[in-house]
């Protein structure tokens, strides 16, 4: 694609390094903003330099936060003796969207994955073993994706906790509700047929 | 959906504004941006407060350009007797690539829409008017939407020239090359048997 403005040819750029945003998508959303108002586009432009400045991490969860320490590791009411353990701030929203969960949570900022360069040492996992090993932790519930790099991550942390008296628990894998048996493949299939609970258990709603 | 984050709710308010985008993948564009390096965010951040500022359009035919007179209006090359409008500058750069046009553009920045309130007055059809009243100008050819809002604009721009010597054509509305006949829908069908041509002329390149 070539262009006839080198402004438009940086924004093009920039738009499309977005996952999942090609360089028609991204001149469309360039010429969107180009008819906006003035200080709407100068508006984003500070809210963008602003998430590189001012973003703060929760110090105990590592999740994003506008304080040091987040709404939920700062909630009294919460459990802290349950820590879930998820790959990044959308899981947390996504967990508490269920309003079933109760703990606090440990964001891991990634997922082991060799292909990509992620290794152990760019996640929190020492962080996570640091608070096993000084607080009042009893349990860690690993809620990390379904995939190769979520059980190889889940298999990590599961082996570093092996000194600890800490129980690790993973988030039940299986039929997701409203889902037809006949179309479920088979290593799901096989998962949930394994992992079955008493009847009385799989109607907590 | 709920943040914990002020700053992140509110750069996912300005990414989910942008066509097409919803609120999952605007907070996806959100965390990517996050991850990676202050320089190239700030940078993102620099070249959208630009588009406002710097981008200048082309005093002839108002398309985008980084200088007062855009490439094509100031080529000697061009055949600036033959003038294309068209809606905006996507068009524009879709036409260049076709490599088979050698005379100049005429950006209309929309299309009459009285759904969307946009009427001729909020388009450059004026400047046009005046373009082929003083200048040069031979051939009109309207290279608009095969929509409804575009079929209307070319009628009012059709009306407004009727005045002027100047031939006013249309492109071609027919079958895509590649296209099966069996699956085209029977207004184009219709149309292209309708405008047919002569047959070595539709064995141009």
């Amino acid at each position: 694609m070539e262009f006839s403005s080198k402004l438009i040819e940086q924004a093009v750029h920039h738009f499309s390094r977005l996952p999942g945003v090609g360089k028609k998508s991204a001149l469309r959303y360039v010429l969107y903003l180009i008819k906006q108002q003035t200080d709407e586009v100068n508006d984003f432009s500070d809210v963008l330099r602003a998430l590189k400045q001012d973003l703060k991490f929760c110090k105990t969860c590592h999740t994003i936060s506008d304080h040091d320490i987040c709404d939920v590791c700062a909630n009294p009411l919460r459990n802290h003796q349950q820590v879930c353990v998820v790959q990044d701030y959308r899981d947390v929203m996504a967990i508490e969207n269920t309003g079933l969960y109760k703990g606090v949570y440990h964001v891991l900022g990634g997922l082991i994955s060799p292909m990509d360069g992620i290794g152990p040492a760019n996640l929190t996992i020492e962080s996570l073993v640091e608070k096993v090993s000084e607080g009042p932790v009893q349990e860690i519930i690993l809620a990390l994706n379904a995939t190769m790099e979520g059980e190889t991550t889940c298999f990590y942390i599961y082996k570093k906790l092996a000194g600890f008296e800490v129980a690790v628990s993973s988030i039940a894998r299986g039929i997701a509700v409203g889902d037809e048996l006949e179309y479920t493949d088979e290593v799901t299939l096989g998962r949930s047929i394994q992992n079955r609970v008493p009847y009385t258990n799989s109607l907590v709603k």
